[in-house]
């Protein structure tokens, strides 16, 4: 059935343009995997449910139980239904092409229901504060309607972090895998220091089968891609892990483990926001010749940048951290600012497949920063 | 904002075969209808609960209340997740053309969260006998699996049922507003008695919406059609529907308000299970000339059919409910068994909007007749 259903799917096609003869691959794979994902969530449902003791039907009378866990019920079912709404959303980007703006806009969307949950059941919105400053500002500080707007953003930002570092073989799930292993992983540590069980136990329950899909994917989408995953797959991955660290109490563990997106989200500012000229597609450029990637690149005059381009464009010329040709007209040329860029000005150009295992590999080890910023280091600023 | 998104949305184009040229029509403007639907119930979601005094926060700790409606409010999050699945699966159709099994296997896919919260809320499974065979089975029979098995198959046939009744300008949107008008009749009067108030107040806060948002499509819908729904429109007012009918707890009431759908599938029976020669389209055929709809038929001879075949089609001529020509050559060319042509061969070729007007003036009649089975006839059978 899988087969046919790749086959209905192809019809949704995209050319990939870092190939000798820009081939036609299948796009939008995403939205199969997605609903896969779903699928098996929602049959696994009722299995933590039905086997814990307290929350055991009475066979004679089948009246419910007086103890069943109904509010991490609801948590599951809330979870679900962000991903879900996300899937549909990432699938109608996919085929309607939807403008900047939007890609802000539904992912605030799709995380509404959880948020409601977690007014519900937690409501939860104070900060311990770090050690340091707690002279000023006491050990705890209710911010309030701060902490909904800092979880939306959460969600708006691991969707579309995802989602822009993308566009060479493998690389969207790729991260994604490195990002899920990496939680739980660290869901694995905290259940045997005995952590909030539940919270790391809920995470589990999704992180499992995502990795799952996510595998069975990266089997079709690493180099050469077979078929590519669209905006779908990255928005429902995204949210998977905002999901998991919104409920799972985490948040901010969360974010450590996206340090190359959030690197690259920070070295794409200019271009994002416009203080730089952005073209509509920053891949890097194929050579048939040599098939390697090359850096693409943005042209600007240095006086049609505002005073705050320029002093963005100068910090990273002065770092090294840009490609720099100025030319005899006073145009300049540098790289697109992506990740992906950076890598191939900082060791020329390499074929594709090493750009993204060159990357995979950073990913990784900014999971072991992580860890040991969140173990040894946190203890300095938190209790232990 | 609107404006835009129907632009955009405008790629996916679907001919309007029944007017003069043709016109190329913005299709699957479902997808839009039911985000709006679902956003609206996020943002709803926490005002009947917050109101709740049993479940105002303690305002001093922030603790939650202790009696907080956890159930209902699970039960709530999975109707929108099965709405929001549903959706999914009916825009993925749109796009992808799914086959008949498909279709089938979707909705139950989309029903198992409901299924699980019946599980996990009620789990009854009860069902209780009219009174004429109490003296036989008891006064009420465990069916156990089946009950959730019945369930599956009304989500089924409730996603079904207002797809395969469509085609012509506005009679997907027009008939899914009259049953859920109905619907929502329904609970105002058991409201008014004061029967399961929380089974009916679920139901009018899904159904209020789906009203609004209905008869703003309905807007664009009518004859002469400036947009088409697409399957997930017709998918998502048929799990809407199913969604309060079973955790409303009125499955038999509510299939009493699809009795023109029940009609018109038991019509088209011997082309849906291929016993007569059923075209890729069954819709009516447009007369430039007289800008009328004829019947659209279908052509076999009388020897292919087999044995069941046979005595259907033979049923339905000695009952007049087909128009029926026998060539000399032995082939027979009768209409398309469907309620539209049935309305053609009925009343001969009529306009377009005249076949909506009587069929959803039938959809009427019939919600009149599902109240008096239901409120004068179901005291004969059951307790008044």
């Amino acid at each position: 059935m899988q087969k046919r259903q790749l086959q209905m799917i192809m019809f949704i096609k995209c050319k990939d343009l870092c190939k000798r003869d820009n081939p036609q691959v299948p796009e939008s794979l995403g939205v199969l995997i997605g609903c896969t994902f779903l699928v098996a969530m929602f049959l696994f449902i009722p299995i933590p449910y039905t086997f814990e003791e307290s929350a055991l039907f009475d066979i004679k009378t089948g009246a419910k139980p007086a103890t069943f866990p109904h509010e991490k019920f609801a948590e599951m079912i809330a979870a679900l239904l962000s991903i879900c709404c996300m899937i549909l959303l990432g699938f109608a980007d996919d085929v309607l092409d939807l403008r900047w703006r939007h890609k802000l806009l539904l992912p605030t969307m799709a995380t509404l229901p959880l948020l409601m949950v977690y007014y519900v059941n937690f409501n939860i919105t104070t900060v311990i504060m770090p050690k340091f400053v707690r002279s000023l500002l006491g050990y705890s500080l209710d911010i309030g309607v701060f902490y909904y707007i800092y979880m939306g953003m959460l969600a708006v930002f691991c969707t579309n972090a995802i989602n822009i570092l993308a566009g060479i073989n493998g690389l969207e799930v790729g991260q994604s895998i490195v990002i899920g292993a990496s939680i739980l992983f660290y869901n694995v540590i905290e259940l045997a220091f005995g952590h909030q069980v539940d919270c790391h136990k809920f995470s589990i329950y999704l992180m499992l089968p995502f990795l799952a899909v996510s595998l069975a994917l990266w089997k079709y989408n690493k180099y050469p891609s077979q078929v590519f995953v669209g905006d779908t797959y990255c928005y429902f991955a995204g949210m998977t892990f905002a999901v998991v660290g919104i409920l799972g109490h985490f948040s901010k563990t969360l974010l450590l483990f996206f340090i190359p997106q959030i690197l690259n989200f920070l070295y794409s500012v200019p271009q994002l926001f416009h203080f730089v000229p952005c073209p509509r597609h920053r891949l890097p450029k194929y050579d048939v010749r040599t098939e390697l990637l090359h850096i693409s690149t943005t042209e600007f005059h240095l006086k049609d940048l505002n005073p705050l381009g320029l002093l963005m464009v100068r910090i990273l010329k002065n770092l090294k951290l840009i490609s720099w040709q100025e030319q005899v007209d006073g145009r300049v040329i540098t790289n697109n600012f992506t990740l992906i860029n950076f890598v191939l000005v900082l060791f020329g150009p390499v074929h594709e497949s090493v750009v993204t295992q060159f990357l995979l590999g950073f990913q990784v080890i900014c999971t072991l920063c992580a860890l040991i910023i969140r173990y040894p280091l946190a203890s300095y600023f938190y209790e232990a």
